[in-house]
């Protein structure tokens, strides 16, 4: 028998979201009469846009076609596609990134797994506490993350978040070669603001450190000084990838579509110390292991970016926003401690009596008929939590949370 | 500065296929009336089939309305296409592939480079010679291919393949872990027949060995005797990983979906001896480091096993293979000596007289205007060769073909 990656073997088999809809079903079929309500799902409900949906049956008339038909694509992704990101993601912010610094690719998950192949496995690895269960998973996977004691990996920096340092971590102590943030956060729903992103950016270009930002959730950001785009900070572009999706603003997560920027700006070292642009290295990933995002994806993602798909994009930020103010709102009233929501489609909530995450979980999904996240499957820091998305239809959150009401207050 | 994977610094910056299409457009630039002919192209021309067509824009449709809305997918695929996918290239072929062995993906691509992730950095890679870059490339980064001495990796095995041996390579002297096969090959273009493949399946299983299969081609395999799937030989469910393409097959290359089979019976030993399945760390690896392939996708694949799909396969592929011979008969008409084509759309082509493969290539470019892959960018084994594809109109072919009938013969 072939001698598999050992990595594997203290990685639990099942993911935490699949755990959760196995305990569902489950509940599911022992109460058949009852209709659960999802409000545990990262996954969007809205259909996608008219402009989107005009543009890909567009592309799919062209593929029918030899003098239109489009084969293999760049890549980095098409021009057309790469040049709209920069200038409106980027340029009309007044960013100096440009198309050349980023690529295209089927989603924010394959991204963040796949950087791991042009950072060394040296690297010390940072990740927030909670945290979006992928990064860590990743680590483990590449050989990063070391041995599992006491639900902690003891090769990872733990960045702890609580409500007495507003869910923002401290820099750590340690050296830390790679950082992985995420802002507006998952599960969290905190924001950073302009300042408090300033220091990690220092704290990066001090210690020689990569920070890996992922900013799936910026079309949520609503209030001023809070931060979109790491390249806001001064000196990013030197220190800093950021990923992005088309998943959460514009419906794209069965479409997939998503785009990492890489500066080319931003440079690494050798074992023997000579530099590399960390662009020219993920080229070259992405050209010997991918093939590109469907030309049908990135022709739809192309037209986000027209007037009437940016109004589409702050309009279903806005109505998942607005659920996500019910949520927060609710669970206050019921004298439940609730944080997030106001940048983000996420609230995260505690009892505030001490009950486990899988508790509060059981009880709400008994009491109340709807699905929550457990916090503690995004790490130690989040027991005791659980978390809530605003992703649900405004009928369904309105429904959920009337029971919550109903049974609490 | 962050340490990078060491693995990148022998890796050329350039990837074969695009310092062909530098080359053609360098000479296109200095010779602007020339029309090239790309004859280099892995690239299919032929559009979308009608059933695919029509498949995708009832996918777009159900994506505009919430009603029949699909956001995230199943990793692994949705069980509409594995069902199609067992059923029609496996079960009713005779062979005992079940849907659960199946997981889809954005192409072939991808998931060869992904699949280092579950094997062992220590394995020992074996490589035909001449062979798909890809493999090579991948097991570079991955860090399993030693250091680059005299054109060859020190740490990989090479299998050559020569007329000698119809293209058909030795079994391994030593002990290989891990083995890329590729038939219908590229780039030679030659098949392999169901007894020479038995010994290879032997040998995996008396060495412990997994064998990469790389069948993107199965569809253009027309002679009996001729193996479409590495599972026709019995035990190789035990002993192989097989990885397929709708790219070449229903015209997919910038749609984007494939599929790789690990089969539930397929062992692999951590490094304490103890077992597990290959599939179930696949499928950890898939929903972890990727989010599914696009809806609209895999609902054009599944119209490739309808009757009028399947049809249309089969259109498609004697059209290109019928490209393949004409493209052989002109080179053996002027002398020179080929191969392949009768079950791909692959033509290996050899002067016959020592001239190596950019002389060719350059020679063929100045002398036809038609471009081709010189052969030496797939291994040592390679020079002195050049590939052609059927994969040009066939309108296009002729024209190439009589360009070299009038200038060499």
């Amino acid at each position: 028998m072939v001698e598999v990656n050992d990595n594997f073997r203290q990685l639990p088999v099942s993911y935490l979201f699949s755990e959760v809809a196995r305990k569902i079903a489950a509940y599911k079929k022992e109460n058949d009469a009852c209709e659960i309500i999802r409000m545990d799902i990262g996954d969007i409900t809205r259909p996608l846009f008219p402009s989107v949906i005009n543009a890909m049956h567009e592309a799919v008339n062209e593929l029918a076609s030899s003098a239109t038909f489009h084969g293999y694509g760049p890549e980095q992704g098409y021009p057309f596609l790469r040049d709209a990101i920069a200038e409106h993601d980027y340029l009309n912010r007044g960013l100096s990134i440009e198309a050349s610094d980023i690529f295209v690719s089927d989603g924010a998950k394959s991204d963040l797994g796949n950087l791991g192949d042009i950072y060394s496995r040296n690297c010390k690895v940072a990740v927030m506490n909670p945290a979006y269960p992928v990064y860590v998973d990743d680590s483990v996977i590449d050989g990063r993350a070391g041995k599992l004691v006491d639900g902690h990996w003891n090769r990872l920096i733990y960045l702890d978040c609580d409500p007495d340092n507003h869910f923002l971590p401290m820099l750590p102590q340690e050296r830390a070669d790679v950082i992985f943030l995420c802002f507006p956060n998952n599960p969290t729903g905190e924001a950073i603001s302009h300042d408090d992103l300033v220091k990690w950016v220092e704290y990066a270009h001090n210690h020689g450190s990569l920070i890996i930002y992922d900013s799936a959730y910026e079309a949520f950001v609503r209030q001023p000084g809070i931060v979109k785009s790491i390249y806001e900070i001064d000196g990013a572009d030197e220190v800093a990838i950021e990923i992005r999706s088309f998943s959460k603003t514009a419906g794209f997560t069965g479409i997939r579509c998503g785009y990492t920027v890489v500066p080319r700006r931003l440079k690494g070292r050798y074992a023997d110390g000579s530099e590399v642009a960390l662009n020219t290295l993920w080229n070259r990933r992405q050209t010997t292991k991918f093939n590109g995002a469907s030309y049908v994806a990135q022709k739809g993602a192309s037209a986000v970016y027209t007037p009437e798909g940016l109004d589409s994009v702050k309009n279903a930020t806005d109505y998942y926003i607005a659920n996500a103010a019910l949520i927060k709102d609710a669970f206050r009233k019921i004298g439940y401690k609730a944080y997030g929501g106001d940048n983000s489609p996420y609230v995260w909530v505690s009892t505030g009596n001490g009950k486990d995450s899988w508790q509060i979980f059981d009880e709400l999904l008994q009491n109340c008929g709807f699905s929550t996240t457990p916090g503690s499957g995004f790490g130690t820091k989040g027991e005791g939590y659980i978390r809530l998305t605003g992703f649900n239809s405004r009928e369904n959150t309105e429904k959920a949370m009337s029971r919550l009401i109903e049974r609490y207050l």
